[in-house]
């Protein structure tokens, strides 16, 4: 292929994400300068600053791009298209295009749906967290985002498939790839049911740094981020940095405090980047807009004596649960005014606290 | 004994710690009108709004009291002495005057001194944490103090001792009786090392009442509180709540998810009443007043490759271990100008990363 020959916009955007690294700034700048069918003339043209890509430009094939997207049954999507997800363009560097996989539609998908990540070498605690979380925000009408990586990544879209929730993966290498080799039978579940993205063309290999861009774009394309388990340079932690960029909602799950892999959650909910969450519920607080998915502040079933004022707690609990004792008695035993004392029976006795019998007062067990 | 008999101040606080439940309204009101002298010849008057106190008047005897405390080699504390905490003239309603036994001078014990609290029924994680961050405190040249209750209490006075440690526990009964039963021992060895303290005179027994109003000596009497594991109603959350009114710093210690032992941690944590503390470090930094004790950011040990920067991380990744790699290949697995590369090529030979050997260039492992 030459210089632009025959290129739309769609051609020119495949061809880019096969010439130029995510996140590179001068080629970011063209596109939005020139867009992206002139941009892809000037990169290939191999001059001046664009010499760098010439070797990439003499191997660049996009038709056979194509043909290993339509292999798998991968489409394009770009910038305008009704799939595309609007929140990408929050990123300095939007990706050029995604290669997407997969029955569900990636707006739709990312529309209410939150990150789930972590270390790859997480525990048996926090790839349960993973799951469980997963699954409660399936149920609660969330999407689940994840990276497919080992460890927190693959717990999250197990526990969405689990209860037939959708699923997106994000990919640091071409759809059509299987990475991690041993994800082979969980990325084809998520190709069958949900969806599988990559801003890098079919073929691609991972790589560290398309590692990092693809943290970002998980961090973007989601209403928010949760970091289930993280070790304190775990990658998980850049995709957190990316959603806090970003002003999106970031949680983390803590853990004890003897784990290395949660020492990365407790760092960053120490520093105030990221709010302590321990269950689906106050993720969906967290990633829900301000008034909705609020929660009751949770509490264990109440004893009904914990809404008694001090005074009635105290001659409350100066009761005789049998027998009884007298007015005097108790004037003593609580040494509260009278007043007070006889406010604080009728407040028990309505309450069905107490009762008296025969000028003596004892405690009524509740329920009886 | 009559009312205002022979009673100079400190007769008349020790008899008052007898007559009326700590945190009585009236009573301190009296006091801080009159002077304990006055606010007990009033009170023992039994008239009027005093009657109430009858009963208690009729029993008093506080040479007995005394006899009690000297028996176990306990003295008075009041306003006004040297061994008198003068945090706690920050409560709204502080102690007529605290009964003090064990060789350490309250004053300077709770000088720098941490509390910390959390659940009778904590969990052998929370046992574990509360004796270490005990130990770790103490190592750092802090005293703590506790409540000698079953769970986080005790292990937290044992992790103190355990290093020889200052330690403090304050009572809900008078300091001549043994509660919990079972702590006998470790309220003997607190006796010999360290400091037994309650507002309440010796013979005393524990109350639902008093335990709320201990709660709070304990709050304000330290630099601040660390609550280790706390269930949603726990009580140690009342210490915590005190802490959080006296303006203290507050920590609280994360756990897991699925433990409703870290249920009130985590909740407390979450309303921001509370700072996530992982270590004893954590704790020093918390307490210390500002521009001391400060913590380096944890890490882990970084591997050199973390200090590079984007490009050059690159091209260090596109280098081989072995063999070696031409610059015009180079420019092309990298797709990054010359300029940038030559320059981080320079970056990673003079940083040890990288070697050029025949014109071709390799990784170099750091340390070889």
């Amino acid at each position: 292929m030459t210089a632009g020959e025959g290129a739309d916009d769609r051609w020119a955007r495949a061809a880019l994400s096969r010439l130029a690294e995510p996140t590179d700034r001068a080629v970011h700048a063209v596109i939005a300068d020139h867009g992206p069918v002139e941009a892809l003339r000037r990169i290939s043209s191999g001059e001046g600053r664009w010499e760098r890509f010439a070797e990439r430009v003499r191997r660049l094939d996009v038709r056979r791009d194509a043909q290993i997207a339509a292999t798998v049954g991968a489409r394009l999507v770009i910038p305008g298209d009704d799939e595309w997800p609007n929140r990408l363009e929050d990123l300095p560097i939007p990706p050029w295009c995604l290669w997407v996989r997969g029955p569900l539609r990636l707006d739709e998908a990312t529309a209410r749906s939150v990150a789930i990540v972590g270390a790859r070498s997480a525990t048996s605690y926090g790839e349960s967290q993973s799951s469980e979380l997963a699954a409660g925000l399936v149920m609660a009408g969330w999407a689940i985002v994840s990276g497919a990586a080992y460890g927190i990544d693959g717990a999250a879209h197990r526990g969405a498939l689990a209860v037939d929730g959708a699923t997106v993966a994000v990919l640091a290498n071409g759809v059509d790839r299987v990475y991690p080799a041993a994800h082979a039978m969980l990325l084809r579940r998520i190709a069958q049911t949900g969806c599988i993205v990559s801003e890098v063309a079919p073929g691609s290999a991972p790589m560290g740094s398309r590692f990092l861009a693809r943290n970002r774009l998980i961090a973007a394309m989601t209403t928010g981020t949760v970091v289930v388990e993280a070790g304190l340079r775990s990658g998980s932690l850049q995709t957190m940095n990316r959603a806090v960029e970003l002003n999106r909602p970031v949680g983390a799950v803590p853990g004890p405090v003897t784990s290395m892999m949660s020492a990365g959650c407790h760092n960053a909910i120490r520093k105030g980047e990221a709010t302590l969450v321990t269950s689906a519920a106050e993720v969906v607080e967290l990633v829900s807009p301000i008034g909705q998915g609020v929660l009751a502040e949770p509490r264990e079933q109440p004893l009904p004596e914990d809404d008694l004022d001090p005074d009635t707690a105290r001659v409350h609990e100066s009761l005789p649960r049998s027998g009884g004792i007298d007015l005097d008695a108790l004037l003593s035993a609580t040494a509260l005014a009278p007043m007070v004392v006889l406010a604080a029976l009728g407040r028990l006795e309505d309450g069905g606290f107490a009762v008296k019998k025969d000028g003596r007062w004892r405690k009524l067990r509740r329920g009886t």
